[in-house]
């Protein structure tokens, strides 16, 4: 898979360079650009892109042209941007995705899936990142509760629990640990009293995402025309 | 749900009398039987037998003439009672598990969910047990790994790693920690240099088998006549 | 080592004489006795008292007569009993603490010595306990962080981490998880940029309080007249 | 504390140096040297070697004469070189330690007190690396048991424990798991049925030795002339 990378001066441009020229899920550089895409004249299979959502125009009427699909990696769009996204995804498959980690949507998958089969458990979520962090709990675990919460409706979320008052069945208690370097680390302890189940992802480093950006082409390359999402490519 | 528990004398189906008396999943208790299950009149809903395979023929008579769905949570059936047990899902809807644990079937699930989706991880297990057991690794740690080998076949085991030699990219190392009065406890890691994934099952009593044969009932009473399965009910 | 259990009706007695019959660390019976100390009569090497703290009176008088190393688990004393113990003490080694878990003890003094030798280190404390507990969190929790504050002044406590702030330098992070049947899980994260250390103590059982009045006994019978605590012991 | 780096052209130099300039334990870079240290003509409180032991000789020559407390970080000496710094300890004082691990030497401390007041404990090892190490289990997981074995001398160890077979109470299990980019990771488990002491050290990275460097010193400026190691420091 000939991967042509939108935004390679970037940090996560250059990021997903390097994976790539390491062959990672056996793909290879069909190129790199920066803002003048329509320059480009090789072969590719499958554009990515990190640069900025105001290349947008462009860039979408450069693979709907050339018939690629295109991984949209970027963030911040306008509504503008979005429909002109929406409008080439009737006409080549295009990958959108507001956080590229395929670990954390792996790990959303398999949440749903164990809240559901094990309906009457209570539900923790301990949540580790680096102590220059300022909210907590960190956005991502509050997607994690919005997930669970998804398929059980009754649960309502503890931050921080404190205070004198005997564990509600249906909450969900949420901590946010703060230390050191930690680059995001989020756990799911799911549990009653006879078994828990914990799930937990860890990131090491930033390669995550463009990592995530390549699993994304190679399922994109397979599809028809169409919008798809993470979800989508979990299955 | 009713539910006439086979077996009621026994250690396991004295859990299980416990548990549906406290209401699990909504459950009612329609009886409880020894061997003489040709003598109970009140109705059902559903079979749980964790009584003897030697009481197959007996408890698969009554349960095809009622029209019952049949929970066999019993092990060790010979080449006959495996015929006769395979002749009634024709006419009833039968469960059977070798393993009657609902986390270590939705650890399986999650794990090959994962291993898939992380085609270029590494995988090691962990399993911790008490003092008193014989087998390291546990079987149910071998089971993990063979189900992780199904869906990436160039995967070889390493059962307790030593010596001097890199590790293969291909290889589930598996650990067995043996401790104290641990009633079970397999863990599964899953990782990249960027990122890892842990799959956690802990065993805190052995409440949790009859709570699955509870949790197979459940399921069992919403389907036609056939043979199913752990992976039938986690669909 | 003799050991006379004062109390050995109620639950904690019954727990002690059941691991001084299975011998542990050399222990053996002399007898187990409820409120009628004074008729006891065998030979003993140290009492350990179970009951409850309107026994004092007598009790004391029965150890200092007979000679005999008091070790107090029972808790809830008066001024007035107070003084009695601490009379007592002046002439038979008596031992006395308000947890007799050797283990927490000993988190205890592993914690502060952490604390010591990494003096620019955050720290955070993850405790887990059973849904049917009240306060969040748990004594022990607090017990913990007052003991590493005591080492380390500047330390301020943020209990249930909630908001949009940057963690301080000298903050104690405290997070309190309920679930299921747990009976006591208290974990103290010291980390740095480069390092962690992580000191964790899980109860399994009540039968540690039993065991830790057994070690403070095989402790008490070489100390001198005195007060002693789980400090003393832990030298 | 002005330190003088020797070696600072090197990987462990220049993280040394790095952490000084960040004011690490207000330290400050008195400078540093190559080869050339008799060249070095400002005041400083303490030399860290991180250079080759090669440079012994004039090393030790020019710490001795100057009177400035020497922190060895290098490692391989010879007969000639370890007595040249045996000599030189008569007169100032000397720090010398295998593994500038602050961490580790602290988990060591940890782990014999832990065994020392858990006699009856069973005791496991678990320790995590990156997938390019060669050995198994690790030297320092080795080095671990070696010190717990020095508190309880009936222990035997069983590396990568497999097979069928009972645990022995008097085992030590050794785990090595590899995955991934792990720096190192070191987990020691001393449990009984009724409760269970966790002692783990994560590196996050390398500068941790740099810093186990710098703490050496601050502790070394204190003492009179002598050999100092880790366990003194830990005091």
């Amino acid at each position: 898979m000939r991967i042509l990378v939108h935004g390679s001066a970037g940090r996560m441009g250059q990021e997903l360079i390097k994976i790539i020229e390491n062959g990672y899920r056996n793909s290879t550089l069909a190129g790199g650009v920066g803002r003048n895409i329509n320059e480009f004249e090789s072969e590719a299979d499958c554009i990515i892109d990190f640069s900025n959502h105001e290349s947008t125009g462009n860039l979408v009427a450069y693979a709907v042209n050339k018939k690629l699909p295109l991984v949209v990696a970027t963030t911040g769009h306008n509504v503008e941007e979005l429909q002109i996204i929406a409008d080439a995804a009737t006409q080549i498959p295009v990958f959108m995705a507001a956080n590229m980690s395929l670990g954390i949507a792996l790990l959303i998958e398999l949440a749903r899936k164990t809240v559901t089969m094990m309906p009457d458990a209570e539900i923790e979520i301990v949540e580790r990142h680096h102590n220059r962090k300022l909210d907590a709990p960190s956005g991502t675990a509050l997607l994690l509760a919005d997930e669970i919460k998804d398929v059980r409706n009754d649960l309502v979320y503890n931050l921080g629990r404190r205070g004198h008052k005997k564990r509600e069945k249906n909450e969900i208690g949420i901590h946010a640990i703060r230390m050191g370097n930690i680059v995001g680390d989020h756990e799911i302890i799911v549990g009653t009293d006879s078994q828990t189940i914990t799930l937990r992802h860890e990131a090491h480093s930033r390669a995550l995402f463009a990592e995530g950006a390549v699993a994304a082409a190679e399922f994109l390359i397979k599809q028809d025309a169409g919008m798809y999402t993470m979800k989508d490519m979990l299955g």
